[in-house]
């Protein structure tokens, strides 16, 4: 993996509540043929153990479409499955310190809802930034609002790659034109479609037609 | 550290419920002053900052009175702020991917129930079990009963040392003579006593004067 040439036009974050291991990884599988770029496995309250064995399950999934598969919050899962990276929360591991524990090449995200958190996040050494909530969600309680124009004045500020997160789904993503954004996040927009494969052809296919 | 002359004999295991940062690390150093030979950080359910944060304050004790620290379950932590070793319950971390991850030299300590799990541990990897509940506790509830003949059956199938764990206090140490452990862990006998210092002389004293 050459972290420069991520595409991050499509990033998915799992979420597997409701849902049994094989219906879970079906949807994975299926959201990347019809277009995730990246995939975030994102799990609360699961024990390291099977955390990690869901973990090498999707890491089969990512490997065979040639996608990279990111860790939210857990770099120990994602040294266990060796791969290509992790996101970290505002109250996930500091950045620096996981930046000196995976090494250069390792790929670390980091959600910033300010300027000054993405400033931050830079000088830690992040290679992307998630930011949001863009638009009202119900996924993620904790994620403050980062309206159109505060995006804006976050993807200005930084130089490394931003992707809008909350709330995204076909129908407000030209909301975020001209937002200089490198890509859009979704979770149940794909996680509770009931065709994972025309959701997400359909969410990639509106978010390539805007300008950015 | 040289894994070899570690002194098992008085483990203790935190639980920061209910105390202020600063209650808690006073209790880890007068347990200490007391007697205490290793800790470890058990966090349940503690974001990663904040648990990284509560972890380097502690080192910065342990590192006084120069004896190890360990981290429970969490690999992650323990890379971030380098210290001795990590303990892994069944539900946690493969103690074989641990070591992939730690290298040799790490500490790796696992909960083993029966003769199998002791086994495995071994094969895995592992430098020391900690095997429990040999008594009620109310500390731990997800732990299987060790009864003594089990606990004797368990020292003796290995060649690793033993920590005996769950419910042991001032009044049932000598319960635990001729069973080859090589030292005792204690929570709530320490951790709720009015006076660590004492609490853990006490535990010590009575340890030492059992037969092993």
């Amino acid at each position: 993996m050459n972290k420069e040439d991520i595409d991050y036009s499509l990033y998915l974050v799992t979420d597997r509540r409701n849902k049994t291991t094989e219906e879970f990884l079906k949807i994975i599988e299926e959201s990347i043929q019809g277009g995730v770029t990246v995939v975030q496995l994102r799990e609360k309250d699961t024990p390291t153990k099977e955390f990690y064995q869901i973990a090498i399950k999707l890491k089969e999934i990512t490997q065979k479409y040639k996608i990279p598969l990111i860790i939210n919050d857990r770099i120990d899962i994602a040294l266990a499955i060796e791969c290509e990276g992790v996101h970290l929360g505002q109250d996930d591991m500091p950045a620096e310190i996981a930046r000196k524990i995976l090494g250069k090449d390792k790929l670390i995200g980091v959600s910033a809802h300010n300027i000054e958190e993405a400033k931050k996040a830079v000088l830690d050494g992040a290679d992307y930034i998630g930011s949001g909530a863009v638009f009202p969600t119900s996924t993620k309680n904790d994620a403050s609002d980062v309206p159109i124009e505060k995006l804006k004045d976050i993807t200005n500020s930084i130089n490394i790659p931003t992707v809008a997160i909350g709330g995204i789904k076909s129908e407000n993503i030209k909301q975020l034109e001209n937002t200089n954004i490198s890509g859009i996040s979704v979770v149940s927009a794909i996680m509770e479609s009931e065709n994972p494969i025309k959701a997400s052809e359909k969410l990639k296919s509106i978010y390539n037609s805007i300008e950015l």
